[in-house]
């Protein structure tokens, strides 16, 4: 995961945030979770500092989209969904993949908070689309 | 919790995680929550690491299975389990009891992350019932 | 703080790391201490995903840079100073100050790790001087 | 890293214990500073459940024995020692490194606490040299 890749990622993020009107944190981590590159837009709540980092490092680890993650609403309540401070298990936050076949491995995470969880989740998308593409 | 069982109580784990086709962490905490022993399998993600040491720990903390301590739908949000990392609320942890009686306490615990919901609660299970045949 | 002055300074971190021959991570907080932009260098550690961030919430915090907070011989043992991972007490932290005369206040601080100390506060230094002409 | 070969590390850290007449916890941790395997002997306090973990993830992070990141005597007061939770920098850690020339990494970690400073050294050294012989 190298910076210039994660700035273009957070920066794919931004954009699609301000298509969806919506202010967001965005945080891109290396496979072991830990932090490349965070940017919070001005009046995004400080709650993202630890959201998108969480969502990012939830996706590495469990080598899924948190929005999988989550809980449906029928099998069980919303406090379910954030049982760990680096692990937020509620939508936003995707796995970023390398290598194919036998080799593929998850090389990263990408996580946004601060929208809806739809906004969010777009957001995420548009980041991992330029790491697909890279 | 001597090390010796403990030992044996990760062995039993990964052992019903090979029988489930699993692949898992194991973690043994004492009367305090404190850990023991941790084995992670090659090829568990990183997020075993604080999962099945939060399992074992919430296990022992509120004495009872992690599984009984998720909320469901009928018994309502859970606002008094602790959403933290030392406390994970999700299946897979198991208190250890000992004595009978009026004696009887909460040894320790045994938490296990990494596979199904089913498959974690039986690995726990399985290292659990080395502790009540030691 | 916004993120558009905080990914110059940022910036600014990074060009000086690049002229000191240091590999970095550089992280600029609000004055909640909450992060607004972060990066890290390819080859940079992980620790600095932790490092960085917490020597800018603790200049921040402490209104003074990290390098004062570092206890040494003649100062004491500082136990006044608080151990623990948000706020890391060695030299590399900057406050930001907004305002002159009664209404000075600290907006944010600036936090750079990887290098030597005198590597970390050149680099951070290269940042504050970008908030202080902004 | 891979579990049997941590396991490994940590019985050859617990035996130099024996040797020491130290009683000892020990942590085997990945390059991303996550815990593979960990073993606290019987009558080792609990503390050694944070702090070998930290020493490991310490070596790991910063890519040196901790005891090299420890300040002498001489520069500064103990208090400055173990400034973050999850870096513990006090003797005791040690680098795990794979390869050599141009792709030479750091692999893991391994952190032994519970002991004097120069036993724990020793443990680690125990394990490391396992790790060097694989």
């Amino acid at each position: 995961m190298d910076l210039e890749l994660a700035l273009r990622m957070c920066e794919a993020a931004l954009k699609q945030a301000a298509r969806e009107g919506a202010v967001i944190s965005v945080a891109v981590v290396d496979a072991g979770g830990h932090l490349v590159s965070f940017q919070r837009m001005e009046g995004a709540g400080f709650a993202g500092a630890s959201l998108a980092p969480g969502k990012a490092c939830a996706a590495a680890a469990h080598r899924r989209p948190t929005a999988e993650l989550a809980p449906t609403a029928a099998s069980g309540p919303g406090e379910y969904l954030s049982w760990h401070d680096r692990f937020v298990c509620v939508g936003g936050g995707i796995p970023l993949w390398a290598d194919y076949g036998e080799t593929e491995r998850v090389a990263g995470g990408v996580g946004v908070s601060g929208g809806t969880a739809e906004q969010d989740v777009a957001c995420a998308e548009a980041a991992s689309s330029v790491w697909r593409t890279r």
